[in-house]
């Protein structure tokens, strides 16, 4: 069967129109791609719960969507891995923590109600750090077992580089998507605050918890982000905001070339020096398409404020953990959430009252540029499990609320790979994309000159 | 001219009416009335600032409007009296404090735009306590001059009660509206959180600050109401939300007669000897119309998370002052920021969360009653003018948001007014208001038999 592309390497489009056309049976493919899954995942370990009952019956719905004549909808077939804070009904959901060990949710969660009606399968719920913070998932990078995934949504962004998944569903409140992404190889998006409903994912801080998705393409993130974006009436932060045409805007043709700036952002020194090197090979092919700019000094004070946010709402969030199950929080989430007890509140109202300001601080570079393009991480993947890798190149833009995307362009001189991180303008999601689109297709034309 | 109605006792539609007909003239009725007030202002000091100029050119406004042909605004010629935390670009906008004094601000709040639009004139500013807290204005009771009115909106409800204008706009962040409307004899109304913006309106606390009107009739608070409210792209308590038809509910007809509980709430043993006789006096006047109920014990923990948010948020708000006008705040006002400057932001989270649920503690209530009846205050007007009086019959409304009105029914023994509160569901506002104007026209029919 030379020339048939291995389902490892579908991307959505492929897995859709292969069902819709009947060209694959949806009920063998997907048990023949899930039992490879189960097989592999041992030793990626990107799932922690992965079943074939929970499988049949949704595959059971999609045969009858079918049948009854109804309309396909965009994810029809489509496997989609969710991280272990997003609520399923069927799946357990347990945040990465022993204290919710094999705990059921009443209900799915907002994304995943949306995927499986858009005809999307949640193949399993993937690994995350516990209760999405710092200590590590058993997650292995899948292109290097002895390095870490990046976290904390290790598990959503293994899954998609080790090809089980298309798409994947993850969150960032200060790097958790953009840093697994690069250090896996893969493209991850998270959109700008507000357009995703968090509902039924566990919260960490309401005030910077933002949804975000991995795939292998923009278009595929793209056509994920659309279906389950929207104000559900529950998340406050989407209150009264529409879906968000991410698929369709991405998908135009561009009017006029797109302009983009790199900045090495305050943190190039740490930069470890192979992937300073591959940043400025990559500036050197892109030549002057790209300008190069210095970020105003507000970026060093929003990662003050970020922190002063996210350990207090942090802190907030885990209060019932924190007074019935201390014993079971990992020592480093109790060291955190101790010193997080002493915050005080003017000092977090102050802080929290930036995020506007920091929103709007980039306006003068959006005014000329389409994306401002920075490292997404200070190198490739470190060795060892025991750390998820710094969030420092994620954490003003993710205070700002602004949409981030890593591009899987570069890699650093042990192989492993290292992403471009791409910044557009608030609530401009659409427009980021399809400036990126540009980008990728440039990009690849030159490197393969 | 016996039979002519003074303009003191004009209601709203009385001054509408009159200018739109053409009855009287604008310009020298306006005129008459502004010059009487001010006169009469030495006494109460209801206002801190009115102008014959700011005056003349609203006038002059209005005038053009009638030539033009334009239908005339709901409020045409009606004057408005703003609580002096209201931006306004003619008058200055003082805050209370001397640090402001004389401060012009660059455009006029939501609410003042609002009324303009809607043909209000803006007679001048009224007097409020320091920052709309504690620290009171010098407006006297206009019912007894050595008594507070209230506050903190304390001259929105001394020019409501003395004539000078049939409608004004205070804020409450505690109890700053209906109990100055009880002490004052005039009718308070505080609408739901969220429904009317504060965009332009001195923040105390966003989580805490509503605006509120007074009136000396349901349906005149219910018109003006209803031209401010509904989302103005700036404040995010009013995101997505359509303005809210007060008025037009309020007038309808009664469906079928409405039911009332009357609750003593906890503080009951506080409330004065001769306030209490006049409460159990009206009760047994309304008899079988009105059932006693008992208030979930939520309420006292309500009141601890309402001083824990309203603190840390006022100390957060005023941090500029705190930091470099120290001294031009009273020493009062000094202590209590001192004292805030030490809540745990987690105490102020936990708190700040209980906001929802405190609005939803009540919904058995609401199932069964189209409103809860209670004391306004804990009597009549204190004498003296050092305390604007306690407002801890109005924190539990106000923490959860829900809509509260002043029933100026009663009186104690030294013959100044005490007030009847009516509280309602949340964002049902012109149907409180609406069973409301079956109880005024029972309660009057019955008090005259």
């Amino acid at each position: 069967m030379s020339g048939v592309k291995p389902t490892t390497e579908f991307l959505v489009e492929d897995w859709r129109s292969a069902f819709v056309s009947g060209r694959l049976d949806i009920r063998s493919t997907l048990g023949a791609h899930g039992a490879f899954v189960e097989m592999a995942d041992h030793e990626v370990a990107a799932f922690v719960a992965l079943g074939e009952a929970e499988r049949n019956a949704q595959i059971d719905t999609l045969e009858q969507v079918k049948q009854s004549g109804q309309q396909p909808g965009a994810l029809y077939g489509v496997s989609v891995g969710l991280k272990d804070i997003v609520d399923t009904e069927d799946f357990p959901t347990s945040y990465g923590s022993p204290i919710y060990e094999g705990r059921y949710a009443i209900a799915d969660a907002t994304v995943a109600r949306r995927i499986r009606r858009a005809g999307g399968l949640i193949l399993g719920k993937t690994a995350t750090t516990e209760f999405a913070t710092f200590h590590p998932a058993k997650t292995r990078n899948p292109h290097n077992p002895r390095h870490t995934p990046g976290g904390s949504s290790s598990g959503s962004a293994a899954a998609v580089a080790a090809g089980f998944v298309p798409v994947s569903i993850g969150t960032q409140t200060n790097g958790s998507v953009i840093r697994p992404a690069s250090f896996c190889g893969v493209y991850g998006f998270k959109p700008s605050f507000g357009l995703i409903p968090r509902t039924g994912i566990f919260e960490t801080s309401p005030s910077l918890d933002q949804v975000g998705f991995f795939g292998r393409s923009l278009e595929d993130m793209a056509a994920l982000a659309q279906v389950v974006s929207g104000d559900d009436g529950r998340d406050p932060a989407t209150k009264g905001r529409s879906p968000h045409r991410f698929f369709d805007i991405c998908s135009e043709d561009f009017p006029i070339p797109p302009r983009f700036c790199f900045v090495h952002t305050p943190w190039w020194d740490q930069v470890a020096p192979d992937a300073r090197e591959a940043y400025e090979a990559f500036l050197e092919l892109m030549g002057s398409d790209i300008d190069k700019l210095v970020l105003p000094d507000v970026v060093n004070k929003a990662v003050d404020w970020h922190s002063v946010v996210y350990e207090a709402e942090l802190a907030a969030s885990l209060t019932r953990e924190w007074s019935h199950h201390r014993q079971q929080l990992s020592s480093g989430l109790q060291a955190r959430l101790e010193k997080a007890q002493g915050i005080k509140a003017v000092d977090y109202l102050m802080a929290q009252s930036r995020i506007d300001h920091v929103t709007d601080a980039f306006g003068e570079f959006f005014d000329i540029y389409d994306a401002i393009l920075c490292p997404a991480a200070l190198g490739t993947a470190p060795e060892g499990l025991s750390s998820t890798g710094n969030p420092i190149m994620q954490t003003v833009w993710t205070f700002g609320g602004l949409p981030c995307v890593s591009l899987p362009f570069l890699s650093g001189e042990n192989g492993l790979p290292l992403g471009v991180q791409a910044v557009g303008p608030y609530l401009q999601d659409g427009r980021l994309l399809r400036a990126l689109r540009w980008l990728v297709r440039t990009f690849d034309q030159r490197s393969s000159e």
